[in-house]
């Protein structure tokens, strides 16, 4: 004997999870069982949700609910400073510290010719668009210094050759309480090569 | 900026399963937004069925869509020996295996004074009127060896004494393969004691 049909489904759904293999699935499969009725119909109601009204904005790329997300409606916010990054949640992340005012770009990848991901598929080409006809002065690349997020920072700053937008990049260095010794070799590399002047 | 609502709610919703905190339920929450709209269809239509349709078998306790589950209307299983587990899964587990042909017990729960549940919260009383209405030969006691499962069976011990029934429980050991440096004192201790003749 194997669990009824419907617990079948469950664990065959939560396995399709990144990271959620056969006995975790069965776990939050059978957990589903104890939950309250609330719980259940707002998770099932979501995850339709989620298919249906969930999209992209025109604008920025990021996860919204209506045309354009709440960042680029935002009337407060500096037009003149675009934020690149891979995913939707790495918007979160920067909004999460609060400080950062200006708008942002979800790429929702990162140029890998060897996963078969060309500049194309990303819309570097929107982004160049944007960034000319919204006249930004500085655009602020926040992509992790994978080899894949070099090649799309490089990609990035070619295409932009020849115009007056100012490129930065968020700095890589040692983390703020780490102990210098357990750094790995290139972040210490990055770290002397990006160094500040302080008096 | 936050997420809009609907992944706001769909990350709530992960975050009541266990072991799922608020990084993993955002990566869980994303993620469902890339599935196929079968899957999620599924998931969803499953978690509602989950509550509507699973039920306890009115005899062994087990998960089923039906009045009794699948091995309780089996009838080329041994209906003179009972097999007392805790959990619903502890039954999958063993059906795995494939070699016990008995009936099963899910008691869904251990006797915890500590924790409140007492005997009755378990419906002890079910499984012994089961016992000596099925006329059951053996028991086997396939409970943990807690301090809750220990009561528990011992409970379950007093309240037959004085019938035929025959009371075992599995045994506790050395797991195969495991090296016996590496075991812990208690179950070492339970390997001498449950020791076996073998000449």
């Amino acid at each position: 004997m194997n669990y009824p049909k419907t617990i079948l489904n469950l664990i065959e759904c939560f396995k399709k999870f990144p990271g959620i293999g056969e006995k975790t699935a069965e776990r939050l499969a059978l957990s589903t069982l104890n939950m309250d009725d609330e719980i259940i119909n707002l998770f099932s109601k979501s995850l339709k949700d989620g298919k249906t009204k969930i999209k992209k904005c025109k604008r920025c790329g990021s996860l919204t609910e209506e045309e354009l997300c709440q960042i680029c409606t935002d009337k407060t916010r500096d037009t003149k400073t675009l934020c690149v990054v891979e995913e939707c949640k790495n918007v979160i992340l920067f909004e999460k510290i609060g400080t950062y005012r200006g708008l942002y770009h979800v790429l929702g990848g990162l140029i890998s010719p060897l996963d078969g991901i060309n500049p194309e598929d990303i819309h570097i080409d929107n982004l160049i668009d944007r960034i000319k006809k919204e006249n930004i002065k500085e655009v602020i690349l926040a992509i992790k210094p994978s080899v894949e997020g070099e090649t799309t920072a490089l990609y990035i700053r070619k295409m932009l050759e020849g115009t007056e937008v100012k490129i930065t990049k968020i700095a890589h260095g040692i983390p703020m309480g780490a102990d210098i010794d357990y750094i790995d070799p290139l972040t210490l590399e990055m770290a002397i090569e990006d160094r500040t002047t302080i008096s």
